[in-house]
């Protein structure tokens, strides 16, 4: 028989999910009411505002997808594609194949624009896919790449999107709520998020939007959406403006308390002072990792402050730190993904884990454990880096 | 400013979500670990297992879906489905023109077998149909369907799949831990389900599972799933037998505490004891309800316990009534959809929704209600009626 599963208290410094506080794990467990009551759609009405301030946006299209990131992805795809549409692609790390899989199983064509892993965007290669393929519809990218730690310039890529009659495709996954995210500002076409990042709630639910430009798109489809459950017209007549909706699906009424209860946390701490904050964290970490003699993957100007992504140290066992940090710290970071596997760690500072304590808890447990595997560092000095700048 | 958002305390007697345990919701708000951590890859195994003993399978590749009962019906199309194949999909109800919905757009056609609301899926009909399609390669209905409150004979329909070398798809999101559900040894090769019905979890998660057969025409597809996000073989890597998970997307953490703790009760109460709460709860509603004067749609050996359609009385105002209901008496029954709508109500005894309480409750909101309404009802007879059965 198997009986009730008790998780320990863990510290959730990886890529995501992120530690999620009481305050949302609270609001998570109300009791369910029905997906029609209208004290729930009231509710949606309250979500969709705070989902329009943490994008920037005055979208009417914006809302939670009732899935994953990767199936908010998978929406604005299906959504805005046709088979035999031109797509440009951008490519700096895991998630930009992902949309290219997503591109393909549409019977569109990917124009791919690669960079290395640990690069942002190269705006002159796509300036130049452009020049090449003047028919492209639709250009897409990776904001903040969760496998790399890198930020690319989405306001100049949104605006050469537009330049060129072509609507933008933004992942947004790690950026909402932890850097500037401004779609109305940018021009951003289609952007989807999660949950599990910078908002720090329960993953499993996808926010998105879409500019007036991709609603035109998607209104003068000439044939239906592959996917009936990501349909946004049909999503659209349950999430939609009237006060008459239309049942679609079943919305996942409990993960919704979650994400409006984050989304009112972020409201309340306001957007710049959460930038401020990540960005806080972000340098007392790397000081204290560069003071311990390690170094980052990615340069200064392009470090996603709530994904520091770490150079392994030579010698050092990788999965076998990950195990004892995991084991008997109960911290959790992230493992290297595709070509950075083995290579790097990747330590999240995102949303309500983005905190002081986290800093410290980190630079400590990581000192302690590198120093068991002999690794060559430099011991006792990660913390007066990190507490210099946190004072500072 | 918006405010956290804090919801009645409802009692869910519509066609779901149903009421949620405080067990459940207890489970729900445990601490949020990575989906990656070892921990939570136990409790992914031991979620299968739980699932294979409520679908009564030894099917590997038994899992739920991350996102809602119309995602898991979807998967089950575009994983088994290519462009051309024919599909015989029968339709009683709502659900079944949702399914047409999805072969459409898999570009495969639909061969339609229809039969009146509020009755059960024709066997004969779909023999005709078999005869008049051999090359059918599909064979799709609903077991439970949620708009009439019919069962549909789905051990002869998935036989007749069998026997003309056609796979069968299942819609058991109604059905699942409510009736008898046995999909061994019926031979049903793909099936979905809900968590928000009678396993009495929160919305958002659809258990699937894919038989052997089903599982080799995956393997064997020449082509690429047209969904990323809900392709089988990318989403077995990660849950997949193998110590060794691959990446997919991330899995809704809190929501598989929650249906792990449904399921372990589920486990507790055993298969049958719940099947009978169903159905002697459902006889004594059914005994109150014709002592007041009302009538029930579906004949009584199609009838679904977990669901009951109840005949909307001349010259009651239907909208009204719910209304009130909800607002007075915090108890939500469901409105007729599509055919049925404003001629039924939908009132759920789901999971752990079917309780004597609940039984008593509803009668005597009911009653109060259309007394109010000057309805042409025998009032103070309900309860003693409904009583005599709980006793009994």
């Amino acid at each position: 028989m198997a009986s009730s599963f008790y998780p320990p208290q863990r510290t959730l410094m990886g890529p995501g999910p992120s530690d999620v506080s009481a305050r949302v794990l609270g609001a998570l467990s109300r009791p369910t009411i029905g997906h029609l009551d209208p004290l729930f759609v009231t509710l949606m009405d309250e979500i969709k505002v705070l989902l329009q301030y943490a994008f920037q946006t005055t979208n009417e299209l914006t809302l939670p997808v009732s899935a994953p990131g990767s199936a908010g992805m998978e929406a604005c795809f299906v959504n805005l594609l046709s088979p035999g549409d031109k797509v440009i692609v951008c490519q700096n790390g895991v998630f930009g194949g992902r949309m290219k899989e997503n591109v393909e199983r549409c019977g569109a064509t990917a124009i791919m624009v690669e960079d290395t892993w640990g690069e942002p965007v190269s705006v002159d290669k796509v300036i130049a896919a452009f020049d090449e393929h003047p028919d492209t519809c639709v250009l897409a990218f990776v904001h903040a790449e969760t496998s790399t730690g890198v930020r690319s310039d989405a306001a100049a890529l949104c605006k050469l999107a537009t330049e060129r009659n072509a609507l933008s495709i933004v992942d947004a996954v790690t950026s909402l709520g932890g850097i500037e995210l401004l779609v109305d500002e940018w021009g951003a076409d289609a952007v989807y998020s999660g949950t599990q990042k910078c908002l720090s709630c329960v993953p499993g639910v996808s926010p998105v939007t879409f500019s007036p430009r991709a609603v035109e798109r998607i209104n003068n489809r000439g044939h239906k959406v592959q996917s009936w459950f990501l349909d946004m017209q049909l999503v659209m007549g349950y999430w939609g403006g009237s006060s008459k909706r239309a049942y679609h699906h079943t919305a996942p009424v409990n993960a919704l308390y979650a994400l409006h209860e984050s989304l009112v946390m972020l409201q309340e701490e306001g957007l710049e002072a959460a930038h401020r904050r990540h960005r806080h964290n972000h340098l007392a970490l790397v000081a204290g990792l560069e003071a311990m003699g390690l170094s980052m993957v990615v340069a200064p100007e392009y470090r996603l402050p709530q994904l520091n992504l770490v150079n392994i140290p030579e010698g050092v066992d990788d999965a076998a730190l990950r195990s004892t940090l995991l084991e008997e710290f109960d911290l959790e970071i992230g493992a290297g993904l595709g070509a950075l596997a083995g290579k790097a760690w990747r330590i999240g500072l995102m949303g309500f884990a983005s905190s002081e304590r986290n800093v410290i808890t980190c630079l400590n447990a990581l000192e302690a454990v590198l120093l068991r595997q002999h690794a060559a560092i430099n011991p006792g000095k990660a913390l007066n880096a990190a507490q210099a700048v946190l004072k500072g």
